[in-house]
């Protein structure tokens, strides 16, 4: 089969012929029908020192995708050979004290699809039959794809409890446009929304924010301190792991206020623990991953009754082919999610 | 009156005569029994940073303390005069949407008793009536005093959930030493303690710690690791300050712990969100001052009930009169509460 | 001035000319603007059991209202002259451990305007300044009268966790249409919606309802089922006090589920805890009256943002001195909010 | 191999022959060391109306079990032939929604061994690898046995919050014994315990009740609100299923405070629930089974750290042989747990 791989160190990936993986006992074989392009994946293209530390090439690419089940082990009763299936890409160890009382998103032996064992950018994907998660038969591809992904923005928006709450999301790119939605659909009474670059904040405008702030321009905290007379917003989706953008963030947040942080800073930076958490007396969570399993029963829900729509957000589709056109536009930063697929036929929307 | 002031910018204190405080329509005026000395009375002593952006001199110091009513205003229906009572140090507004949903402590208007206002090392203070909490009659001077900071204490360790689990507690002074007494009364399975002051480390054995560590000897995520099983801490509670303390603290709390943050790091330092709070999933609670009520009434419960013993945190007392002597000794860090009576006669122990 | 009292035990009310009360120290003179008539208020009108038993006449009636102070007393600060105000009905002592820790809506000693202490159905009414709450200038006055009964809705949609989630309200009267309202606004994925009056769902569609269940007419637990694959509801929001309703609620309770209970039963009836509660692992709360004052600001967030229209639950208008035919009304059933003018040049809307 | 199996409806049991069982691919085979009696025992025993409706015959009874790994099925990696291990007699689906996030004690498809599956009064018994609950291989085998007994006690005390707070336990059986253990290691302030029997009362003395209250000879409510000045208890634990212990329970917690109800009523009763639970603004948990895996969790850390010891619990031992004895002497009540050893080598203490 045809599979995207990062064959050694340095920038790039490699289009490669290798045999189709081997499914385990309790494991399923996906044919993918689609995959979406994150973030991190443009780091490990771009092979910068978070892939140099945490990737071991040759490894096959890609974490997100849907296809339909093709083969499973001799241990699986579900899902059925035939079924659409999306991913979870964290693969957890079912035994720990974690993964044995609801938090398997904090598993300490945790092993990532397309970081620590192969991907999705191919033809064919091995995952364990729990981590196959059934999706409707009416289910665009593009969107089946992008759900890992969107779970990052609902678990961030599900945590703290934003109904009737003033809301703050720094950072509006694919997962804080995803998790602007998800705030409004759970009841958010507002929601502003960051970024420096004017595409991003146009789509946190589609996805239903109130307000944009491109703090190029305007000053963030300034702004929302109007917007909540004096106040603050109760809540803060911190989505960019930017340095400025935490500390807009947290100046902007009132006094009893919850902040959700799920963009990483990738290095320390000096912050002011005293004025951003304790004098507020503030409640801060990291969040990692998506609840498992209650982040894909809260999306389920999210898509399948409409309140949430994710079609804005895919911007792009590639044939797997043409993937280097895919990461260069990823470089631009002048698109949404961009999905790739290995068969063009199945494309759900115009090539680019 | 004699009181204890600070007269302009500078080190030091003058012990002077002023008028007895006029009490206003909803205050009462209190006859001071016993005052204690709090970290922040140390950095108005000595003049910090901190002090000089926040302090007006001239102003009376001291927050801490115990009196009978003697004398209250015209609006005022309780406490009674010649009732015994200590006080709450922060001033609120009772108008603010904090101070309207059992969030005073988050008052944005707050004025606190000897930073804002005039305070209590002196022979008579003036407080709202709201601020005095009535005291049971036997309650020794010395206990009664320190409640205030008490609260702190059990504010820090009754917002995380510490029962049934193993809590560290990074900083062994007063708040700390009472942190570890209340985590234990409230149930915690362990409580692991640090403190770089083998004195401090005394004083938290004595109110409960199972193992201390001292971070000049040893290393603190090594030992909890051991102690844990390689789990690490399910709280963490941080009474220090310290960057270092910090650092320990969060290496050695477990994926999804809960971290409340009392001590005041005084600037900005490198910190390491992604690791300390995003991938571990922890949650983070700044902690300020008192709830307002509720860290009363609790405080209530565990002194009356027997259930924590304030009395070893007590190692020092002095008439109001050898206040040189008692902040010397504070800047010697050799000691835990320090007690100052403006009327010796009323020492519930040998002075120094 | 005219108000509208119960003069002795038995049914009807009398109009009748009383001295304008005098305000106390801590307390405002209203000049009630507009009225609304509570389910309670006919209670008295009728003389039930409860009212016989809860009632000391002579009173005057009526606890929901709006209007503008005029008169407050030496101790007041807040509102002012002029203000157009609300009026929470429960006044609380301020002092109780539920008043300390922002429960007072659980204060021992409440006291309830037109229960307990003169009401308003009448030109003037005297209530506690904390207890009069500021109106923006432009709210129409039926809306701002009947916010105390919207709070009881506000109240019991939101102890529980509506957002992203399917959602019973077993009657829809007035109060129960309006948290089907705010079910809505605060995210609710579906809301269903029971009465055994056509007239009520009708109104509880125009609030909202995505399905409406007249159990005359179709089993609720039937239809629930079909309608939630199976699962049941996430949350009851029960308003009615019918035992019927209560079995019928609880029988479409998923395992887990919460349930927030309003209306009152009145009496003793058969209940089944194992199945109800027990096996269901179900978390249940009694609600009574609105949080002091959280629930009052969420209201003052839900108005203000037009989240919540309350305007289609106003379906009559009366001078108070029409009060017979208002009763009348409200004894058919076939009407939402009833609103009185004391001074029918306020009405904002056609009187009846 | 021996089994105690109930062959057909009607009273009593009979210890057979049978084949030992055929372990699944995802089961292990376990030699029972010790098995203990529940009440629901005692009910299949009696063959009491619930027992008819749920069990069907011929089935061998018993769901509290310690014993030896001897054989597993091909899938199963954990645990390890040759360990010690209890089990969690709910065997659940892993799959339904409630399985998927943590909540498996609420899986609508749940068996329970010696109900819906082959139990424990035997010489070997079957169990899915998950529900084998590896323990230390000192733990006394009695002790060992009763843990999923224990885990209702467990379950109960967790769910509302006792750290610091007054509890009521009404039932003081076994498992309100174990409760009110739990409830002091957890902080709880003050523990008060009711039944009829001073057997069972002496027993919640030596568990750690501060105060017996036995409502033959006195009244709860009225004992309550003595020890508690009038505010009632926060936290009442349910364990007796009993309509009056109900009643006298309610009656005795403070407004805003919580229930856990896990005693079955076993039918329909006349509850009050305006005075029980609306104007209380209590909240209400049903409490069924241990939360999967959170409340093994936290019994492991209970019974490792000597915060609770179970030994007092354990009353009477006896060999299977001699299940005849053993029943008879539960109907009597007069005894804490009884336990049986198939192989009476094993017993930990001295046979009745």
């Amino acid at each position: 089969m045809r599979a995207l791989r990062k064959l050694g160190p340095g920038s790039g990936f490699d289009l490669v012929d290798i045999p189709i993986p081997e499914v385990g006992p309790d494991e399923v074989l996906i044919e993918v029908r689609a995959t979406s392009i994150c973030g991190t994946d443009l780091h490990i293209y771009e092979w910068n020192p978070w892939a140099a530390d945490h990737v071991s090439p040759p490894i096959t690419v890609g974490h997100e995708l849907t296809g339909v089940v093709v083969d499973r082990g001799a241990n699986v009763t579900e899902p059925e050979i035939g079924q659409l299936v999306s991913a979870e890409s964290h693969v957890v160890c079912n035994i720990c004290a974690w993964c044995r009382t609801g938090q398997g998103h904090l598993c300490p032996k945790t092993q990532i699809l397309g970081v620590h064992r192969d991907g999705a950018y191919a033809e064919y994907v091995v995952v364990p039959a729990q981590n196959a998660w059934p999706d409707p038969p009416n289910m665009p591809l593009s969107v089946a794809s992008l759900q890992e992904n969107f779970g990052n923005a609902v678990h961030t928006a599900t945590v703290p409890s934003v109904a009737g709450r003033k809301v703050l999301v720094t950072g509006s790119g694919p997962v804080g446009a995803m998790a602007i939605a998800v705030a409004k659909a759970l009841g958010a009474r507002a929601v502003y929304a960051t970024d420096i670059s004017d595409y991003r904040l146009d789509l946190a405008t589609t996805m239903g924010a109130d307000r944009t702030i491109n703090p190029l321009r305007e000053d963030v905290a300034a702004v929302i301190d109007e917007a909540t007379d004096g106040e603050g917003v109760d809540v803060l989706l911190e989505m960019s792991g930017a340095p400025s953008a935490l500390e807009a963030g947290f100046a902007s947040l009132k006094p009893g206020g919850e902040a959700a942080l799920l963009g990483l800073t990738s290095e320390k930076f000096p912050f002011d623990i005293d004025d951003n958490i304790i004098f507020k007396g503030a409640t801060v969570y990291g969040i990692v991953g998506r609840r498992l399993w209650q982040t894909w029963l809260e999306m389920r829900g999210l898509i399948r009754s409409g309140a949430v729509d994710l079609a804005p957000v895919i911007t792009h589709r590639f044939s797997l082919d043409d993937y280097e056109k895919a990461f260069k536009l990823m470089q631009s930063g002048e698109c949404g999610k961009v999905i790739m697929f290995p068969d063009p036929t199945y494309a759900d929307g115009p090539l680019s």
